[in-house]
């Protein structure tokens, strides 16, 4: 398994809705092939900017079968309307998990 | 329960040595007041950039207490040495674990 980072800054004052708006879209990742985990972190340092954490079986579940898929556009539809930015999109996995 | 999430760029060709040293440093992380857990990630797109995640009760147990103790030196005298630039630091707390 890898895991989708996506940090994404969220306009100032729709930090609550945009919450909303992860918790709404959270069934289309479910749904997709390969998906295996949805997590949201918030900075503490910047209030604004989140981190959604997306486990997926591969990178291609990602970013060809889920970005192909009708659930990546109403996620989309759902979270894109909070975005102060685009959000920077990178995979990575775990090398070590120590305790 | 909050996560410290340190990106780390490392020096290219000495990502196996870096990974070692982080190993080598969990004991010093374990034994320190507050941290749940430690774990290492590693970028697809950027092989040497990592993400030290590291559990902590509070920011204080990371910020002070641990930054101020010996354990906090060993730490950076092992791995500091393959850094390619200053880690960029931020804490996070889950706000939503949607599945």
């Amino acid at each position: 398994m890898i895991f989708e980072i996506a940090e994404i800054d969220v306009t100032e004052g729709q930090e609550e809705a945009f919450v909303a708006a992860v918790s709404e879209a959270a069934p289309h990742f479910k749904a997709a092939k390969g998906c295996h985990s949805l997590k949201l972190a918030r900075s503490i340092e910047m209030p604004s900017r989140f981190r959604l954490i997306v486990g997926w079986e591969t990178v291609d579940n990602h970013m060809v079968d889920f970005r192909e898929s009708p659930g990546f556009s109403a996620w989309r539809a759902l979270a894109s309307p909070f975005f102060a930015a685009p959000p920077r999109v990178e995979h990575v996995a775990y090398t070590l998990e120590a305790f």
